[in-house]
This record gives structure tokens, sequence and C-alpha cells, in this order.
């Protein structure tokens, strides 16, 4: 996490704020990238936390805006197929090229998430308002640094396996729900240079972003996935000679 | 799996079972090894199979039987201690030379177990027959097939994360329980030649072994775990001349 | 393994042979996919072995062949362009429900891999004729089942890392060329219920699919990417009531 | 890497050096420790670094040592078997319980190794003053950052493979060598809480521990392997009442 400021940027649709949906605009007053930026600003005062919102234009991921960013926070819902083939691909060559990525909640069917993983990424899903148990099965891992074991979550959208994913490179956290589904909840991944964390617990209905310990998993996500430095480099082929190495 | 027959064995400390444990003995009259093995002789009414338990000589596990065996299946509980080390020596042996292992409920904390993965092996636990739903988080995985999901247990011992092993090679299935615990209850791993499938369900105080699911999902772990010949070959050192794979 | 007989289908873009490629039609005078078909039929004689090209209307690849394919084996080199989108999607779709995929050598650019990845895929590359070692460094998998370590290939491509792929689920071969590049020559992916196996060895200029360990290789891997079923089931989502799995 | 300042501990079993092999007290005139201490000290000018080896009480491992030290770098090579068992498990109680431990070179047949992989870890290797090339397969890795594609260590001992591991965490350098053998030279693994990373360059008979970008790996090594905190705590069996998680 070399970088000084670390730059952060986190995204939303904003589409159940913007029309008005009460349950959410009610607990998420600032919208959601609000309460998920304010949580990163607790953890990192120094750092330079921005949003950016798909109303924006070309929904604020300009290739400029993407190219000073160091991790990007992904949150949509009721939105994702407004969200540009365009604006998609340039997220992807980014993180290919090294930025970090944590995608949450329902972002696990954004088109960036899918087209990074290249599967359904489908699930089973229950809206009653259960109680999520967050069980933390990787105790030396930098994203499960200081989180109680479990995360209580009180009420929560259920979210089920199977969770149509490949296999990630660590696992982390798996869920319980009050109705006995489970989900692998915290997961990684690495696509070219760049790191991916997928962290579920979050709905739009219930305050789960205003959440201690929440917020401590997002910022030690965002550790974890912060590249070394901010110059990208997207893997590419290469036709070398014999012994171009040697010096 | 070429072998023809294949050549099964289960093993049980049989402690529960000699001494009279009423509820286990009740439950399973032939022991929980005899259970097994008539799960397993359904499903591949050709193998031999055949059983072994702590009092035998050496374990019922001589060399001979050892080379013999295409997967060793192993349950203990009580009695880990009184296994002796040269026999579990020499079970390590067969399986870094290719024996397939299935490790079943509290034979997580085996000796052999614990010797292949290097870790404590503990976990949490809880005796109040609480339901547990095993899950498939991995579905073209062949110990997975023809599996429902869940799988549904209506009494058993609870087992829950932490589950100190080494990240596995393949997560096939995970628990919970009625309290909200979760655990990682059907993983394999990979060690020399040999491959390993720990399977939870199990304690021997619930008829989990009788149970069509169960026993499907242990003839299956069965077939995934047989090596394709009998020579054992535990990898070794090597200090082979340059060009020695020339012909 | 379970259908039978073993349906399967081997595309080739059929570029090289049908523009009259000299070296190519000398060493592959049935076309590369004629070539790979022949090796499968000595290792599945009872196996239903076809092919495709990209000529063939729908490339040879209509819903109804994929529906009654077990596994396919996709080579390609010049044509990645020219494969239509919705031929990959349906590709695609069957593989993430459940058929078996083998990627060859050059098909690492193809859309298919690149879209059930999620990298670039790029890699280094030298065509100079060099020595490839292919070295097995998983003695106990299924696919290296009675390959020679290492297996020597006179003359070959040289592709080098970066592979810019994910981890792969299983590494199973890693090559070395005279020029000192390595590559991780052999590698699985699961992806839905589909199992995927990338092997690298077979340059259209070589008559590497001549060779036997090659052949055995690519029998054992489409040994191991075959479904149970097909059935095919696409992970799809779900919105189920509590206890929906009770009986 | 929370501690500060950080606290790294190399040992050594120091046999080359102290019975006075000509080449090895040549090219590490402070003892291979010396050198590797020195290396970090480049990297970490605030930490303490210190060394201990084999001749010491304890071998320089006491409790009290341990529990001081963040990360641990173990060399040996002709002295495995006389370092005392009960050490070898006050180390690893202490890598389960969070503290790092980079093994280098002939440290594969340690028994703190072993005991920790559960495999043999054999290998090939032939001393003929080979050039070895070490490849990044893992560009977004903390432990690759700032490392060139490839290192070329002008000469070396060969290490090949098979090496008989479990399948690693993260595989982030394979290495090939002027013979044609590739090693998986640089992998991690996780046990318990405590990050372990194999690196294999660094014979005693050839100077790579005065290689600047061998001493960066080390560097990286030890900050991907640090502990967040010193409170070790090895995973334990636990029986909670239900509800115990509940406030």
């Amino acid at each position: 996490m070399p970088t000084t400021p670390l730059s952060l940027l986190v995204w939303n649709e904003n589409v159940h704020e913007s029309r008005g949906d009460e349950t959410v605009t009610r607990i998420y007053p600032d919208g959601i990238h609000g309460a998920i930026a304010a949580g990163l600003r607790e953890h990192f005062p120094q750092a330079d936390v921005s949003t950016a919102t798909l109303a924006e234009e070309e929904h604020g991921l300009s290739e400029e805006v993407l190219a000073g960013t160091d991790v990007l926070l992904w949150w949509g819902h009721v939105a994702h197929a407004d969200v540009s083939d365009e604006v998609v691909e340039r997220v992807k060559r980014h993180v290919l090229g090294g930025m970090g990525l944590l995608v949450l909640h329902s972002g696990h069917f954004s088109k960036i998430f899918k087209s990074l993983l290249g599967t359904t990424c489908s699930l089973l899903w229950r809206n009653e308002g259960e109680r999520e148990l967050v069980w933390n099965v990787n105790p030396g891992h930098p994203i499960a640094e200081g989180i109680p074991h479990p995360i209580v979550i009180p009420e929560q959208e259920m979210y089920g396996e199977l969770f149509d994913i490949p296999a990630p490179d660590d696992l982390v956290f798996i869920s319980s729900f009050t109705g006995g589904e489970v989900f692998r909840s915290g997961v990684t991944f690495t696509r070219g240079r760049g790191r991916i964390f997928y962290f579920s617990p979050g709905d739009q209905e219930y305050p789960v972003y205003h959440q201690a310990e929440i917020r401590k998993v997002l910022a030690n996500g965002v550790k974890w996935a912060a590249p070394a430095t901010r110059d990208r480099a997207v893997p590419g082929v290469g036709n070398p000679a014999r012994e171009w190495f040697a010096s």
C-alpha cells in the first residue's frame, strides 16, 4: 500500500436512493456510497476517498479517474444493465493492470464481476431480515485481522449456496442465516495484476454499512487489495528473442 | 479406479462398541465400521470390502494389508493416542505412495490426519442433536455427483469453525447447524501421490452412516480417492546427470 | 464418465489446413482435428468421436450437437475473431452446465477461453523449434496417470510466462524450453459445473499430436473432464421459502 | 506488519561455516545467516534483525526468543537431524500461533518444514553451477513486488521437480535450469495463523544471498509473512453453548 495518500473510489448505482425508496433513504441518508465512504474515512484518515454514481457522465469512471484510483468499491443492484459496456471494459483493464476491486453484496451480478470471473455468479436469496453470522475460516488472512468470530448481523437478506463462482484464491468468511443456508461471503480472486475481494453483507434495507465490524472488513479488504504502484500494466503478449533476459 | 476388484478397508477404533456404550451399540450393532462397510458394499458389489480395528495385531494394518488396499477409511474418537506411531508412519507412507484415504468425523484428531496436514485440526463441537444441513458448493466435483443439495441430517453433533486445517485443494461441502455454526464438512487434500477426503458427518450417537445420501458421499469419495494402480511410489530424492531424460 | 458411449467433439478452425499451409498439411494431412480425433479413438475405441470446423454452419456447434457432447476439444489460432459471439455464448452455457472442455495450444486466445477465465490469457512465444520438456508436478492427478516425467517434445513453439490466467484449480504440468523459459502447460479450472483443462503442447508446425504421450494426456484430460450426465444444469438464481429443503 | 520495530530472526545451522568448508567461508565470511541478515537490514533499517545457530543453547530458539520474533528465516542442510524435536515442536507452535516463517533452499528437508507440510519434501538436485532463471508467475503478489522477470542467477545448484509438497496456497516463482529441469521455487502456505514462504535459491556454494534481487524477494517475503500482532493464538478446541456469540 505504498501510494500516498491512498486513493479510494466508492461507486454506487445510487438508484434506490435517487428514486426515494423509503427504507433505503432512511437508513442511508447520504446514500449507500456515502456510508461506505464514511467508514473508509474512519480507517484511512489520510486517504483520498471519493464517490461516483451511475448518473454521472461515464458513470464517474473516466480514464483519468480510474488512473488515479488505488481501490474501487462497487455496489449495484437494480441497474446492472444500465452500466455501459465501454465503462465495464475500462474498469476491467484497470483491474487487470493492478487496480484493486471490492465487489459488494448484490454487485455479484454486476457486469464487471461476471466478466472477471466468467461464471453466472448466481445464488439463492430471501429477504426476510434473518440473522447473518459471518464466520472467519482463515484467521491469519490480512482481511480477517481484528474481526470478531463470528460477526453478528442482526438482520440481513439471506444469500445462499450455490454461489456460482470459480474456486476463490482465498476463502475468508462463510456466513450462515437463520433459515440454515450458508454462503461463501468473503472470497478473494486475482485477475491479471489486480486483487479482487467480494464481500456479501450489505443489503440496502438493513444498516449493515453502519456496523463497525463491517467497516473494518472493508478497510482490511482495501489494504489487502491496494497495489504497490499506480503504474497500470495489463499483461501482454511478447515475442522475445533467445536470451532476451541476459544482460 | 482401474484396480479390479477395488479393495477397500474400513478402520474403526471400535472402542465405543467393544466397551458397550449403549447408544452406539443400539445404532450400530455391527459397529460403526460394519455400517460403513455395508454402505460401501451396496455401491461396490464387486469390491473387496474389509474392516480392521484397534484391538487387532498391528491394529489390522500390517504392511501386507495396506499393500493390498486401494482406499482406507478411518474412524476414531476416544483412542487416538493408542494407535502406535509405527503403524501411523506405515499408513502415511502408503498414502504418500498413492493409497486413498477417507478420514471421518472425529478422525479429524487422529494421528494420521494431523501428521498429513501439519495443523492442529481443532474445531468447535457441541453434542445436542442439532440438525445438520450439508451444502454442496462444488456441483461439478465427482464427490458431489448425485448428492442432494442440501443433505438434511436430522440430528448430529455440531462441528464448527474454526476448523484448523490447511486450505483444502477442493472445498466440496459446507455444513450449518441449528445453532448457527458452520463447518467445512467435505474437503480434499493431496499429499504425495495420495488423495485424501475428509467428511465430517458421522457421530457415534446418531445413525448417520445408515443414511443413504451419506453412504453415497462415501462411495463417491472412495471412487475419487482410489489410485490407478497399487504400485506404491513415495516421492524420493534423485541426483540425476544432465540429459538423464534424453533417449 | 458414465455416459455410454462417450461423445467427444474435436473443434478446429481448420484455416491453416484449408488454405494449404504447406508445413501444416504435410504434418497433418487429415487436419489437426483429424490427428487429435485419431488419438482419441485409440484410447476410447467405444466412444463416438467427431469433428467440427469454423467453416461449417454455426461452426458445427449447433445446440443439438453440443447437447450430445460430453467433452469438446478446441484448437484455434488465426481465426479467433471469426468465431461468432452467439456460438461462443452457446458453448459457454454448455460448459457452465457441465460439458467438459479441453483448450489446446493457441486456443489460449480463443473467445471461449478468455470469456471463461476473465483474463487476457496472454503469454510469451517464439517459434524456433526449441525442445520442450513437460514436467509433471502433480503425480497423483488423474491427468498425469501413466505419463512419463518429463515428456520430451523434440521441437515446439516456445510458450513462456507470464501466462495471464487465474490461479488454476490444479497445476499438473510445467514446461521448460531450450531458451530457458517456463510455462504452466497443463492447468485445470472449474466454471459452473464444467471442468476445463488447458494443455499447451501442440503447434501446427510440429507433429506434436502424433506423439503417443501427448495423445495419452489428451485422453486422460477427456476422462477427467467428462461429466457424469448430459443433463446440462447451468447454476441459476433461486428465491426459496424458509425450510424449502425440509421433507 | 504493525509490530514496531519488526523483529526478525535468521536461523542457520552454521555447520559448513564452523567446520571451515572453504568455498562457503570465502563466499560467506559472516556465515550464510550473516549475509541474509545484512540483506534484511538493508531493507528494514528500523527492524531488530538477529541470528541464531544450531550450536547455541536450545539452538538459540528459546520460548522467550520466539515469543519476540515476528518472522523466522530458516537455513539448514547437513544437520537437520541434529535439531532437537522439542525445539521443532516449539517453533511449530509459534508458527501455528501466527509467527511468520521463511524456509530457504535446503531447508526443504528440515524437520520443521516437513512437519508443517506433511509430505516428504523431496526433490531432484544436481550441483554443477547451472544458470537458474526465476520466473514470476504471479505478478500481483506482494512477494513479487519490484522483482525482475526473470531473476537471473548465474550459477546455482539445480533443484528439480518433483518437489513433493502439498499444492501451495500461492505459486509465485518457477525456476528453470540450464539442464532443462523446472522447480516451484517460490511458494506460500498457511498453517494455523502462520504464513510460510519457501524460496529455493540459495546454495552455500554460490553467492546467491549477496544478489540484490534475492535480498528483495526475502524482504518481500518477510513483509508478507509478518503477523499483525505478537499475540500467539494457536487454534484450539472449544465446546461452546448455543448462542455463545450473542451479546
